[in-house]
Parts: C-alpha cells; sequence; structure tokens
C-alpha cells in the first residue's frame, strides 16, 4: 500500500554502523509540501519463545546499554545478511540458551518495532520440547547474559515489576497467556 | 537492576534530530573488554486502542516512511517534554481519530519497542465508549492520515495481510482478543 506516498526528493546518509544506520530524507507530502524524516535503518531480528517440557518459559537477562539498565526478554538476535529468519532464530536459540528443538520451531508473527522512525522488524517463533545440547556454540563475545527459567505466572510477575519490559516478550506472554486460554 | 552493567568511558554524539538522536558510546564490558554501542534516544511515545459504542476499533492508515508504504496501526504519537503519557494519549485520540472520552483511559502496559538500541518507551491505553467531537483539532500539518473503523475479526484479518503489522497494533489485538475471552 502506498497511500500518502512520500516521495524522496534528497537522502542524507549521516551514520552507517554495526546494528543501525541513519539517514535524513527530504520528502514531498501528498499535499505537495515539504518535510523532513529521520531514518534508521537495521537488518531485522528474530525473538524466539522457548518452552522446556516441564513448561518453564527461558528468559535471558542481559544489559541494555540505550536503557542503563538490565532487562528479562525472550532470547533474540538480529537477522545475518541473506539469512533466512528462522535460520537465525534456531542459532540465537542455540547460542543463548543452550537448548536447541528437533522438531520445526512454529511462526507465530512478524512486527515492526518502530514503524514512525525505523525499518526494523522482528519475527517471532515458537520453541517448544526443548532438547539441552551437549556442546552449545559460544554466542557473541560482547555479550553477556544469565538464564531464567520461570513459569508464566512468574512471568507476569516480572512483567508487574517492570523486569521483563519490551514488545517482543510482554508479547510473548500475552501470547502464552492467550494459548493457555484456547 | 544493574547486572552486567556496561560503563562508558566515551560519548560520541553523532546527530541530534527532531524525532531521534544518536550517540556511540565506548563502554567496559564486565570482563574489562570494551566495546561500542550504537544508543538511539527518543521522547517515548504512547498508543491509544480506541473502541467505539458498537464495538469496532478505530485505526489509523499512515504512510511510514522507513518502509515506504502505509500501514494500519492504532492511533499514537511522541511524547512531549514533560508531559504525562496519559495527557498525550488523549491529544493523540482526539487529533487523530476526531472522538474523544469522557471517562479516564485504562492503562494497558508499557514497553520498549527496541531495547538493544533505542531507548524509545511506549505506552498503552484503553479509550472505551467513544464520543465524536464536534471540533476536533488539527493534528501534525505533515501528518497524513485516514481512519478505518474494524471489528475485531476484521482487525486480525488486517493483521493477516499484513495491512496491520507493527509492535503496538499486533499488541492490541491480542489484548482485545484476550478480553474477549476472559
Amino acid at each position: 500500500m502506498k497511500k500518502f506516498e512520500e516521495k524522496t526528493t534528497h537522502t542524507e546518509k549521516i551514520y552507517d554502523g554495526n546494528v543501525v544506520k541513519l539517514q535524513v530524507d527530504d520528502v514531498t507530502l501528498p499535499d505537495g509540501n515539504t518535510s523532513k524524516r529521520e531514518l534508521i535503518k537495521h537488518s531485522g531480528a528474530v525473538g524466539i519463545i522457548p518452552v522446556t517440557k516441564d513448561n518453564k518459559i527461558v528468559f535471558v537477562e542481559q544489559y541494555r546499554k540505550p536503557l542503563e539498565k538490565s532487562l528479562v526478554e525472550i532470547p533474540a538476535g538480529k537477522l545475518e545478511k541473506e539469512e533466512e529468519p528462522v535460520v537465525t532464530a534456531r542459532r540465537e536459540l542455540e547460542e543463548e540458551t543452550g537448548y536447541t528443538v528437533t522438531e520445526p520451531m512454529e511462526f507465530i508473527t512478524s512486527f515492526y518495532t518502530s514503524p514512525g522512525f525505523a525499518d526494523e522488524i522482528m519475527y517471532l517463533y515458537l520453541a517448544e520440547n526443548l532438547e539441552p545440547m551437549e556442546n552449545p556454540a559460544a554466542g557473541d563475545e560482547d555479550e553477556f547474559i544469565e538464564l531464567i527459567e520461570l513459569t508464566l505466572e512468574e512471568a507476569k510477575q516480572y512483567a508487574q515489576e517492570l523486569r521483563i519490559h519490551d514488545a517482543k516478550t510482554n508479547y510473548a506472554i500475552l501470547y502464552l497467556e492467550m494459548l493457555e486460554r484456547m
């Protein structure tokens, strides 16, 4: 859908980093006026809802520099170039939790995290019947994480306390709650 | 929580815009090694789930420049400095939809949209029993939006078709579905 399309007349590239790129576009609006749009480019990401055989959800706690605090989240990671999201999802599950799955993961949904200024898309998967790995691969060397296994009730309590407090993880909890009621 | 805190040793300010700021921090990791963190600063935002007296949800369709397409979303907007989120929520509801509420809006939840690189937080409200306004205030002059009122079933169909495809709106639909089952 291209309703109310904003045509780019000029692009200023501001920054090209490892995680984000930033550019500012001059645009022509539907009424002919002009404006500027600040745009963050991101490669996209996956999130995985890992559920153990005894029905615990596996979360990771890590420091989030933009917030200057740590959060408890479902495992997640950036898409590598040309990589299928489901492949990224399995790798991130294994690296971050040391669990794997033999059955395929179930695709749940995808969404843009912040479409007003960023093109980041998040693909969410459900990984059930987790199997512990014998030799899990190491994750990113600048990533420090701690595993936390919680029941759904405990996870809802963490969300109440704002220790769980991000879009993909809040969505995951609501999704699991819905599954329970179906 | 400060688990695995990353201490900033240097901050490079890259960009200071109307919507986002970008900085790159040099950090010392828990093991003493160093890394860089690309950080987007954002003022935060609200999203409103507006429900009419005949149980339709009011969405807005608008062009999202980062995606180069239009999306159907719940009404939303950026927090102004020092403004309480519930005040922003009422203003955005009125400006974007021409509806208001006499009862207080119900706070549902908040979440960080993309805590890996951005500090944006989203506050979500439920606005029920909408009343049409006689003289709705005008919205931002560079914002072109179209109202779409949908039943929950129709909204789920829009999400299937990826016309609804962002975190706050997908969350809103799941939330309303949950309410129906309670």
